[in-house]
């Protein structure tokens, strides 16, 4: 089915998604005076002596911010902030029906990793977190390890953070089904952008034999001299045999193929060239990098997209709402590399993978749960 | 009333006032497919060919930023951005009750005019215009003035334009009751921040015999070596016979009494030294310069205040959600002085004033679409 008339037209009708709700009624004189002047000036004096008070008698501590600057909006790169929008209100409406959150979108006219940086920290006191999105790499990593040291509210990006966590959770289970063990097997990431080198650190932990990671000039080895540091330092831990080249040549007796990058580059030819059976997470947006129907017939043994239409769906949308419900009951300021496998480990052992099914549905609302309850148990 | 202890009690029970709600369900699949993923990618390379149609496809032009820093909340002062946020998310659900905006509070932790003005061009992709807020004079003129010419969509700055509209409103209607003229009076405005110069510079549009501003020191005038660059201005224009001293010195023989100061420091001594039935708008929120039944007793004319729990409430709220409904629904992009003085004519002349209603009321919902229209129709 073809989603994109329909979802402009879907767009048009309700022009956007989000609009503001009151908590309270408004009708009477009465009303007015409690929640706006005169007594609304005994609440902010109070705040004003304890600040720590805004977390109780503001919506604070159920308010995150989604902050974009729009130069990776999905797989369809820097379309500007205006543009970013529909997905960020996406994200919203997704934070509000699963974990209740109420997310205000923040797109913003600025490309300046230290003018995000200061952004963020001036709306620090109206939020008790900020959700980054869709700001390209390399930029997005300073950002985050930034933030994450300057900030008394937790950071998350979810294009790093989330993406490699549900990642992660997907290859526990798709092992779990095929009888492969990450220990053994030969993984290669397309992509070295937020997501790609993400996903990288956190299956490093998982001690892989081998990880083979390209961005847009073909394979990242210690020979290149066009890395920007973040690659240099993740060519040290990766690409054992220094393999150089390109996607043909990583594939050749690899296990899984991870996807971040774009459509439609994987033939049926590549999959063929890997080891046996292989695990195929073909995760572009909207278009996979190959199909799940090609994939399979070349002998893929699992195949997951982005995509909400197909089965095994890998969509950081199964992370982000769980994530900030549990670092928001929990009081939880920084989100560490202990706190993201927890989190892996809570979605794959959710349920009893299979073949079609490697993950909970995104419209499973017991997630946000069982996440929350992984989160602050453990913390 | 003492609503201090009960709107505490209110705001703890609610924790804030204000949560997005989504226009739309998302309970299957498909749901996700329109409003995420990916469907969600033909709205966003389709805003990011033409940005003028996030006017269209997202929320934007329903969307305005209340922008605070938290320096001059209500009548009490600096208390810092988190002490904002219960004003601002009153005056959200204000928005919302009254004409279906969906405001978004933003309180900020900078208090620098170049970043206040730098944070509101950020922010410009996401929304259809900008209310200032309890931000202190003198930057509150400067940033309103520059955000004016620098932005393409509308910014208000509520306690300068806001309130001016309104004083005006009210005084018009004083005059209605009373058979006063504005040309013939003499008033004086105590307060000389944002609202002081704002209500002064709107006033003199409409040529009284004389205005007398004062600030904390005293009795604004041509010798004073103390005053900053808008002061300076506003002394060249009004006090024609170059008065000093302090509220006693002004007030004797004045007809109109503007007080966006302190509470408590306009005794009754201070009204009987004016002419006869005076009018006194004694606004500081939340305790007004005098109490209504003392400046009655004292020979006031008409009495108007900052609260709702009083008759004639004078309160930039009766402005700010009608004047945003008409720029969104208008596509005005710049707040001049001929708006200003046309939405001060049509709340004037939406009733038939009396000594005990000068002002329609607060929760009166005729008000936004007389502002719209009269915005809309002559602009």
């Amino acid at each position: 089915m073809d989603y994109s008339i329909k979802s402009i037209n879907f767009h048009k009708k309700y022009r956007g998604k989000i609009e503001i709700k009151s908590k309270i009624k408004l009708k009477t004189k009465d009303d007015l005076s409690l929640a706006y002047t005169p007594g609304v000036g005994a609440v902010s004096t109070a705040i004003g002596r304890d600040k720590t008070l805004s977390w109780e008698l503001t919506n604070r501590a159920n308010q995150v911010a989604i902050v974009t600057d729009g130069t990776a909006i999905l797989g369809l790169g820097n379309l500007g902030p205006e543009a970013a929008m529909p997905v960020m209100e996406g994200k919203s409406v997704i934070f509000k029906e699963f974990a209740g959150i109420d997310a205000i979108p923040l797109c913003i006219n600025t490309t300046d990793t230290e003018e995000i940086i200061k952004f963020c920290k001036y709306i620090e006191p109206s939020f008790a977190g900020i959700n980054l999105e869709d700001v390209s790499a390399p930029r997005c990593f300073e950002i985050l390890d930034r933030l994450g040291k300057e900030l008394s509210i937790p950071v998350f990006h979810d294009d790093q953070d989330g993406t490699a966590i549900v990642v992660l959770a997907a290859l526990i289970n798709a092992c779990r089904v095929t009888g492969k063990v990450i220990k053994e097997l030969t993984i290669v990431i397309n992509g070295a952008g937020a997501a790609g080198i993400a996903i990288a650190r956190l299956l490093l932990s998982q001690k892989p034999k081998n990880i083979i990671l390209l961005d847009s000039k073909g394979i990242i080895n210690k020979n290149r001299k066009d890395l920007n540091k973040y690659k240099i330092k993740i060519a040290k831990k990766t690409n054992n045999r220094n393999l150089a080249g390109g996607l043909k040549e990583a594939l050749i007796k690899a296990d899984v193929f991870i996807g971040v990058s774009k459509g439609n580059i994987v033939s049926a030819e590549k999959i063929k060239s890997m080891n046996k059976a292989p695990i195929i997470f073909a995760m572009a947006n909207p278009i996979p990098e190959i199909m799940p129907g090609d994939a399979y017939k070349a002998g893929a043994s699992i195949v997951g997209t982005g995509r909400s239409d197909f089965s095994n769906q890998i969509n950081n949308a199964l992370v982000f709402p769980g994530i900030f419900r549990g670092l928001l009951d929990g009081k939880i300021k920084k989100v560490d590399n202990k706190l993201k496998l927890r989190v892996s480990l809570a979605i794959a052992y959710s349920l009893r993978p299979s073949k079609e099914k490697i993950l909970p549905l995104l419209t499973d609302k017991k997630i946000v749960g069982i996440l929350k309850s992984a989160i602050i148990k453990n913390s």
